[in-house]
């Protein structure tokens, strides 16, 4: 399918972001990358809304590496979770992932992804997002010490990955899966295939 | 949190299914097991409900292996596609997960599985199924032909893999996303709790 996608030959694709998840997203569906991380400081988020704070990560991570690369497909992405209006961050510590985790035991969880390209030297720049719901089991708290144990939850926002032992928190998902992962592939894609049509 | 599951130490787990899918998912969660497949030929399905159709097959696969190790605790599966009341099976060629996939094109599915474990020895048998909706995009025929050409539909029941290639199809899922991918690794996670607690 990416093989249909005009001028994708044309240009060095770059991947802004350090997430091992979003690496093997976009590995699965054959984009060919190269990840140079944006190392920017996630800014405080206390005045904006859930959305407009990944929007404004995922549009700063892409602005950053795009300075250096101005004539590569930069992606990027920021994705948060979030309860009613709350921003739920990565857990600093296990502690700190145990709280997480009850506060999202037994509910339903929104996962927001910003997400988008800038190619400078064409003066491209695209973002869009993509939420997803997402509805945890209701489990006694002796299970989620022991998820919190298995270190998973530490570098992930929420404290959680769908891609490992987390799936066993989740019952159900509405929307794109790929989303709770860390990259909604399926959005990306049009996207993508979009700005390729246009040049 | 397998670490959790009472008396998990004391069987052989066997899993009646050669499956990559299925067996990387229970790789994912930590399960520790051995692969026997029940190699039965599946039966013509015509007077059977979907869903019991899946049952069907998936006892089946359990009982056929549960008779060569009656001390291990067998699992199997069967994941059909449906649409409408019609099951659509894995493609026999490229023409066929064309067709398939055109009927998908753009409409809702549901995926099925049907799920269980068997432990002769203790007279267990224990059988349950999880349905998910997916959303299919309605895509122009010359990507449905690309996506066949990458030969990810032929092993595949419904003619696509959701993880893979083939998550650029879907536009979203609604319940369990492993049932898509061939096993519902929540609900099959409370069972084999249920059953060891039992024991």
């Amino acid at each position: 399918m990416l093989a249909l996608l005009k001028n994708i030959d044309q240009f060095k694709i770059i991947l802004a972001s350090q997430s091992p998840r979003r690496l093997e997203l976009l590995k699965m569906i054959g984009l060919d990358f190269e990840v140079k991380p944006s190392n920017i400081i996630e800014k405080n988020h206390n005045s904006l809304q859930p959305l407009d704070y990944a929007l404004m990560n995922a549009k700063e991570k892409a602005r950053v590496v795009s300075e250096k690369y101005p004539n590569s497909v930069v992606i990027s992405a920021d994705t948060i979770v979030v309860l009613g209006n709350q921003i739920l961050e990565k857990p600093e510590n296990d502690n700190h992932a145990f709280e997480i985790l009850k506060q999202l035991n037994g509910k339903t969880h929104e996962v927001i992804t910003a997400f988008g390209v800038i190619l400078k030297s064409k003066e491209i720049s695209k973002f869009d997002s993509e939420r997803t719901k997402v509805k945890f089991r209701k489990l006694p708290h002796d299970k989620i010490k022991a998820y919190v144990k298995t270190s998973e939850p530490l570098d992930k926002a929420g404290g959680y990955g769908a891609q490992g032992l987390g799936s066993l928190l989740i019952e159900k998902v509405d929307g794109c899966f790929y989303n709770v992962v860390g990259f909604p592939l399926g959005k990306f894609y049009l996207m993508l295939e979009e700005i390729l049509n246009e040049l």
